[in-house]
């Protein structure tokens, strides 16, 4: 009567086309990167929040439509209702904001760092099962807010230890004044799509599908003036007296442009941010700033942070006007662009600082004993649990990047005394008590 | 030509059925219980990895089926494919090791936290969506092990501030050993499930069925002898030598289970382990120690973390035999019984410890550079982003549970002063440096 449970044929252990496994060597990075923004973004009172992956596919997508529709992973579940996987987590956050409206004090600052989907195909450094990090200022429309979300950027790459890189800004409402000003603001849509494709198919080819569009190309000409540095030198505010001039001069969003690196100068942190004007963002709700953020080491790699500022992100959800200023790490790309980099954040860790070797299997108690102290002074300590030979609990040690080993020999259990090996250096210590063992260890942590 | 991608109408912001968001006030605690749990098991040298939230359905079932079937969410992708969202982490983990076996080192410990789903109809206190903590220790079968598995499960009760919890466990192979002295080792597999439910039907009903499943009134009743104490005073061993002599003398798993006894003993931490033979677990997998994990104060609140051993979790995947003990945290069913204990663990906590209000909008730049050497200093500091009456901003502060606010008066400016308000109390300090600022934060931090 007994059920067989267990099948005669073996199934091939392997994931979906587009998902990945994180093996210790990848996970250990990652969770330590997500713990520090986490951490980080806490200091400037930023809170976290988590919405459910699946929901109801009307709600994600909402007319919407178009080429989302076929990216997402949606179906009808067993109650007939047709659900889908989130695949952003700006989307959830607008439905969030509207639900819980009441119980918000605003300003809210929140970040959310959590998988997203996409059915897309798989491209190299592309996955249909990503990790988002976002953060948004809502419920306040100043420069303040949107100078306090670019430095919290900055401050959050030197955090976890990225150099070199350069936050490019531009601002929606800028190029809206240049765009009225040129007389063409009713194509400003597909104006921006276009000049959204610059750093992938070229000056030339911009130029060409403006002219298609506008049918005009002296203001093509003008449009491709306006996206492009005069030369290499140009600053910052002269940068921004050229876009003022082009647009027929000055505007309320050059001001809000100005005030902002005004901030950046006074916080010293103005040198990572350029003013350029070509980047646009494609999605429509952007409304003011909108940034990436590239590895200047990496240039062809994308954009690994990128946001800007949107004036009414939950109005398909609500008719409160709730203006707010974001951005989005993409995590599994910063990642793969640290590797590539070979920085030492996503070096392979150590499970453990100290691996208690086993001996004699009767003397666990010791083992269990010294680890238990150890532990409590802080460091991590795993002790090898099965019965090996002492060659394969040193290979053992050495898969784990573990850096020290100790041996507890009869004698040392009798004398409390500790018999450390370094792995890496193959040298022997014979310490005397716990705290020279602590002293070895807590040097080579350092 | 410009797209009208904004509805006419609204769509309501609502979540599925068995779905929720997580507000900050229950994010907060969520996600520093994780941490605090993910930094104890790397204390021990347990590892992190992460899989999938989207697996081929027949790699998750297996040729399983039955129940599991209905209560999973799975669907056909776009590219024909029948996949499933995970409903546990264990067959994940099952699929990775066979998978990555040849790089990594056994024994192999390893730690996963993160959400599955489970289509099964929604009750008080049980989501479709809820957050599983699984650690495992892979590779090696020996009390050293089995001991490890539940000297962590009891320190991280205790690291993330848990009183008054017990395990309660027993030995799938002793009560095996049990069964076939009373030769109805055939029936264990519907024995066990019997036994399993003992806490929710109650012992008359589960010797009814015990009767009708063997048709044998005096069988049955030695199983009911074997589950039940003999008397509230029994003590560990008197219960252990109480089923040795039931199942007809010494065994092997009697023998292990004394072992482990040995070393829960010798670490002190013995008096929070019963040995309770009416704990089966339901599933088929186990073969060694199994054990749940009740809350004294809320004995109807059911188990918040459960295993045992396995001896060949992976054999679905591959002929390789991967012998391992683990456990696994209900985290959503653990929240929940520490905001039900009114647990200062889940009090909710403030998004900073100070906020620095907005008395004058261009005084901003000296905001700024206070909550950047505030946060130097570690401090969470928030400033108040919007343009609204000191009122709001104090109101503002006291829903965020933000314990102090500092105004910077034009005096404080020029003195490089700061006026200090501690919320709780209205009371005043003029501090005349940053220093006394710091103290009377973190006096109140203590």
């Amino acid at each position: 009567m007994q059920e067989e449970t267990r099948p005669a044929s073996i199934i091939e252990p392997k994931v979906l086309k587009g998902f990945r496994d994180f093996l210790p060597s990848s996970e250990i990075p990652k969770r330590a990167i997500v713990e520090k923004l986490a951490n980080h973004f806490s200091c400037y009172g930023f809170v976290p929040i988590d919405t459910p992956a699946l929901e109801y596919t009307h709600v994600l997508l909402g007319k919407g439509g178009g080429e989302t529709d076929k990216q997402i992973f949606h179906f009808e579940d067993n109650g007939g209702r047709d659900v889908a996987l989130r695949f952003d987590l700006t989307v959830p956050f607008a439905r969030f904001l509207a639900q819980h409206q009441s119980q918000l004090a605003m300003p809210f600052k929140r970040f959310h760092i959590d998988k997203v989907w996409r059915g897309e195909n798989p491209q190299k450094g592309r996955f249909r099962e990503f990790t988002q990090c976002d953060f948004d200022i809502v419920g306040v429309d100043n420069a303040e807010a949107d100078y306090e979300i670019l430095s919290m950027m900055n401050s959050s790459f030197s955090v976890i230890g990225v150099k070199n890189y350069q936050f490019c800004l531009a601002h929606r409402g800028m190029f809206n004044a240049f765009l009225a000003h040129l007389n063409v603001q009713d194509l400003s849509v597909e104006i921006l799509r276009i000049v959204d494709k610059l750093r992938k198919i070229g000056k030339e080819e911009v130029y060409a599908q403006l002219v298609m569009l506008t049918q005009n190309e002296r203001k093509a000409q003008a449009i491709i003036q306006y996206i492009s540095k005069e030369d290499e030198n140009e600053t910052f505010m002269t940068t921004l007296e050229r876009l003022v001039t082009l647009s027929g001069g000055e505007n309320e969003h050059a001001k809000r442009m100005e005030k902002i690196y005004g901030y950046l100068l006074n916080a010293r942190i103005a040198n990572h941010f350029t003013l350029d004007p070509s980047i646009t963002r494609g999605l429509d709700y952007y409304t003011g700033i909108v940034y990436e953020t590239f590895l200047t080491e990496l240039p062809d790699f994308g954009s690994v942070c990128s946001g800007g500022r949107y004036n009414n992100l939950a109005s398909l959800y609500t008719k409160e006007k709730l203006p707010g200023v974001g951005s989005s790490i993409g995590l599994d790309r910063l990642l793969a662009a640290l590797e590539e980099l070979k920085s030492p954040l996503v070096e392979s860790a150590g499970s453990a600082d100290v691996a208690i070797l086993n001996l004699q299997e009767d003397h666990f108690i010791h083992y269990d004993r010294l680890a238990r102290e150890l532990r409590l002074n802080g460091y991590k300590v795993a002790i090898y649990l099965a019965n090996k030979k002492i060659g394969a609990q040193y290979k053992w040690a050495e898969s784990n990047a573990i850096p020290f080993v100790i041996m507890l020999s009869d004698e040392d259990i009798q004398n409390q005394s500790y018999t450390l090996k370094e792995l890496a250096t193959r040298k022997l210590y014979n310490c005397k008590n716990l705290n020279e063992v602590c002293a070895y260890i807590t040097k080579e942590k350092r």
